[in-house]
């Protein structure tokens, strides 16, 4: 039986992945995500050396979350992209970006108070949904035998 | 002599594109650049049928632009990606994605004010610049013979 | 020893899946197949929105079964791609398309009556049979150690 | 000046490959096609030998055809995919198939009354039009600097 | 531990495929190969139908072979291609260029008699040997911790 | 006009290339061949260095021929490839594994004494042909426009 | 879990590979390495034919090493590239090139004396580290769950 | 007639370059090179803001340089890499590395002095030149008609 490898992406301060996670347990699938713990992942490339300049602390700790980042994109079969109602989130679009070009399915997670600013990469997803319950019944339905 | 192809992707709203042509008019590049008027790229698919529902109009219009923008993108030997200071901006960092995914080198423009929401997009730059001026001096340095 | 993974495409009308797996017990295959029940997967998508149009409601459905599809072909070895005597089956055809494209064998399995329509599909198959019997005999002449 | 590359598949039993050509004589854009001369098409192969079966005479034929159809589906930037009310025209879903794997874009060209059977096939499609004027409009759209 | 799949290609009347199974019987690698069965492999495809012509009779059963030997060319990690002194041998040569073409390591295996019409299957080559004693001595040295 | 690049393949001791050649005269082809004249081949990399051994002499040469015959191959829209009755021609068959791996159409050319041989080339060919002149009504059909 | 691959590249004279591996002992890698016993290395081949000339006898054993170092670092998720105070070192910086090219992630593993001439390996890889201690704390933070 | 493109890697000290393009003058070819000029190239990225960390610096010009040459090697046919007997040179290998994994033939010209550390970076090498007179040869036979 396939196990499905699905990634998470996106928004980190709410539990969605969580919830999507406790609803596909009876389910043939592993999920991966970013390190979701916003301190550690911003410091993620301190030790290496102390940039002085924001730009270089921040290019540092990115590219030591990229390693991880690129590699679970690059080997998984689906990925759901959430966009919640703060910040920039342009990571999660990069993301989506990447997923597009190299041919992943992905399925976006967000309200209907962001379609217009979403819809290119609404345009290349698989499907928008609005809610965990919503991502659980398409993961359902795609992985079953 | 190598005639280089550079996609100008993000920020429709200010003159940034114009700048890097004029200051580039002299060197063997071409530029291309989504469609740029906004209400056209809005209503891009508005002929091929009535979409009651806005995500659907949005859709619509965005598969007709996508078939522009994935085609330039996959054409291009480097991206300019500007990022401004208003709205969501959410296609130009699914540009950059695209971009890291298929191996095209792409230059951040931006101000130091979004260096921490735009880190990961950063993290696969080939440069970050301030300034339109700044891009030119690179595009000059990158394609000189 | 290794594990074939045939993806079983096209016809969900009547139970030639079954005498192909039924056949192939003892081998070390594995099936996979798009879902096969007609109402679930028009009905696909329907739990996202309810689509007006009978366009976008197809569209939202197929996509949501295109990511089960798309990755199960990709991950397939082998593909037998079935046309029956009913409907347009336009489908398999397609799923043949993608093989081809993605350097996938598939084995067309039809009647010779349907031998002109589907030439340009089986001048890119590997075989075509006419039974699943002999199905069931390429298999296991191709996956015999 | 981008000259846009489209291949035109499907249907060869009505005039719509010459209506869009004559409607983008003014745009920079290619068109190619399969062979349209339906007795060509079936004897492209038969030069190379008589082949008692009727089932390798079309093979002989349909391979040497598709060296040319897989060559400029290759080298397109798009395709117009035209499915007319006649006949079985898996070849044409088959070309979608193909152009779909590729990560090409592509279009297709048919009434509403066919809307269901063909779903996944545009599912993956980045419009559907039902006129050749609606295919010139995306064109202009799409192709204009 | 990694283990190592690597594919048999070339001549079916010797025992050099078992001799180097034997040797390697310790080692973390599988081994695959075509059906060597001559009169087998001759007919893989004789039950989908008589074809009257040798050459659709070759045609049918080589396709149904190649389901098998691209499979598993694609999955290997070394190829070794073995030239006997008997027949033309031109599969042992397609399969070498196979290889080559997808980036995955191959040695030969040959008499020096031959080195000049193979000259160019051993420019690609990563190794050539003599023996099947030689084989054994690469394999070990590659595959060991 | 898209301009056809089409790679002789094989045999060079006859004058197969230039009855193509000049039966093509007329159309939008381009024909590339690996270096025919057999000396100059043998000596290619003869001023590299003295190499003692005839096999590292034919390595050193074969890798210089490799340059061009490579790259000609991946710049090829199809391949002519043709066995002649004499020699072993394992560089004819090595070519048409390049083009099947890369997914470039390829013709061979060649007696019907000698089917049985090539069956595993013949079947990932789009043709086979038994003279030149065939050749040339193949690649007049497929570059019409 | 995922089970990261993770390939240690380049100095053979000093225990870095022992202080990663032993660091790293309670996480889900594994790691894989060229052969680094020298003697072995530079003999690679030398059972293969006896090379008068010292070129020949290093290229002989040089492919059969890239056996292995090609499919290694092809299968690895992440390479540590270490750069050492002797020796040239050119097969690190090769390994770099390659990973660079082919998407995989690389961390660099040197002092600072180095920096301005591995400008050009640094600025492809995801990080540079100056000890093993930062190697293994890479390691960890990109593994973690 | 083909135009190849050549481009020339490594050694920025001596004259090998003009050496080169004087003596290819008359055949067809277009060479292209990374910035040669040693304080140009330093420098490349100075102006996109002042780097107090000398690694920061090196960086930021060293990305700047890699648009040019990453673009330049995934547009050549083929590549001389040239050792000379100062510095490390390890971007030489670095670009020897891409090369490898991209499946674009090189050539490396170094002196007879430095072949064993050279090994790896030949093993993958299509020739070995000590001179720009037999690169001149070389690229002589290979580009000729």
């Amino acid at each position: 039986m396939k196990q499905w490898n699905i990634y998470l992406s996106g928004e980190i301060h709410t539990d969605w992945r969580q919830q999507i996670e406790q609803g596909c347990k009876a389910l043939p699938v592993v999920f991966t995500s970013p390190v979701t713990v916003h301190e550690l992942s911003d410091a993620a490339g301190d030790h290496l050396g102390h940039a002085e300049d924001p730009f270089w602390r921040d290019h540092q700790s990115s590219k030591v979350n990229a390693i991880r980042t690129q590699t679970l994109i690059q080997n998984c079969d689906l990925a759901i992209v959430r966009f919640g109602d703060k910040y920039k989130q342009w990571n999660a679009a990069f993301d989506a970006g990447q997923c597009a070009a190299l041919g992943k399915p992905y399925v976006t997670l967000h309200d209907d108070s962001i379609i217009h600013p979403l819809k290119e990469v609404d345009a290349m997803a698989f499907a928008w949904a609005k809610t965990t319950s919503d991502i659980i019944k398409i993961i359902e339905y795609v992985v079953k035998q």
